[in-house]
């Protein structure tokens, strides 16, 4: 069998109030599992503050390494948003108006109180950018090269990560498979490790948990072939059952 | 006056189920606010799997750049925890068992089964460490040079933090003051940027929301000075009540 080709996405995500714990981020998680429904693994995840030269640096460190880079946040109209502005940097191209995103904002506005200066900041992309479409709220996500820049606020993100659904290249997601247990997981290490390495191509990561009092953890099996993950996840319930441990479905 | 000392840290979370989106990260939040009571500014977070070389590089590239480096994940008892190994490779040093590590984990497991090989891999540090205390568990968080190796489950990880609260070094804690309004950011954008240019040494992020179908957005006010952050607040608030903007407190 050949070796699969594995295709992965770095993610950037720019904002001080992430960074200050101000707000909690929650598209790290979304574009994860969107990411892998377009098989494409998330592989790394970097949070920077709104600082032109820091995003930058960050952009040009991630976009080699990866098929795909993922930004959020700083694309809105007030001084603080500089995304679009450090890509550009990051590229060596100047930034100009888009002509639709300047005719959907200026749609957008046309019963908000028309466009702004400000409004019309966010019109402006990277030179030879493309649109993401945002049917929420008239600022378009965009394209530039393998870079994709959607917006901070989650349900913005959303609605342009499912006007990209479909569209990237991609391989074979991975599959898991959760059993759960109240089992101490250092007691069953060794059980672990050992279903593990008898099944090539699949993962077994442990998180444990505590729940009223009582410790136990959640065995997450990963495989991108289903008959692989399948074996797997029989095999290690099976030994935990013969090692004289209940087996549940994922304690969540 | 002398420009102002400021401590950074960095946090890099190591976990494949931070990364595939099964798990929500709640470290981030918690580090930054952690930090901040220090006087510590959070300035850069790395996410990376559970991969040594992966762990290692972002270690080496994160420790010099920052007065501290904080790690969550990967120190339990299963074959999936490989952060100390990741952290003395990318020091260069060995990996040792720390006698009180041992002697901690044998008084918390002699109730509970007793060590076994896969809790001792709890005592592993790299060599030079010291230890950072855990009364949840009897597993220690590690602290070796400017690295601090937490926990990855959040309530650990928070004891951990505890148990460091007023050991580091740090400078003033970033104050900060939100002011809300149904207003959008983008009719208020030139005031925003005017009043933080008229208030040196403080910054002024918008945050826009979206609530019972009306838009609006948080304007946080940072400094470390408060009296600059009480000037700004106050100007800011007036400016909003002049321009017509109705003023009110943070929307949560």
């Amino acid at each position: 069998m050949a070796e699969e080709r594995i295709w992965t996405a770095a993610l950037l995500v720019i904002g001080d109030e992430i960074l200050s714990g101000r707000t909690q981020d929650r598209n790290v998680a979304q574009v994860a599992k969107w990411l892998n429904l377009q098989g494409v693994r998330l592989a790394e995840v970097r949070i920077v503050p709104d600082v032109e030269a820091r995003i930058a640096e960050a952009v040009n460190a991630l976009r080699g390494g990866h098929d795909y880079l993922f930004t959020t946040g700083g694309i809105g109209p007030t001084h603080d948003d500089i995304t679009v502005d450090s890509i550009a940097r990051a590229l060596g191209v100047p930034v100009v108006v888009h002509p639709k995103a300047k005719a959907s904002l200026e749609a957008y506005y046309e019963a908000r109180g028309g466009v702004t200066e400000a409004r019309l900041r966010m019109a402006r992309v990277p030179e030879g950018a493309e649109l993401i479409d945002n049917p929420m709220s008239g600022a378009p996500g965009i394209r530039v090269g393998n870079i994709f820049i959607l917006a901070g606020v989650p349900h913005i993100a959303t609605v342009m990560l499912e006007a990209l659904s479909g569209t990237l290249e991609g391989g074979r997601p991975i599959l898991s498979r959760t059993i759960g247990s109240f089992t101490p997981e250092s007691e069953v290490a060794d059980l672990l490790r050992e279903v593990e390495a008898a099944h090539p191509g699949t993962q077994i990561g442990s998180y444990p948990f505590f729940r009223d009092g009582r410790v136990g953890a959640n065995f997450v099996v990963r495989a991108t072939d289903e008959a692989r993950l399948e074996a797997c996840a029989s095999d290690l319930a099976q030994r935990l059952r013969e090692a004289g441990r209940e087996v549940r479905e994922e304690v969540v």
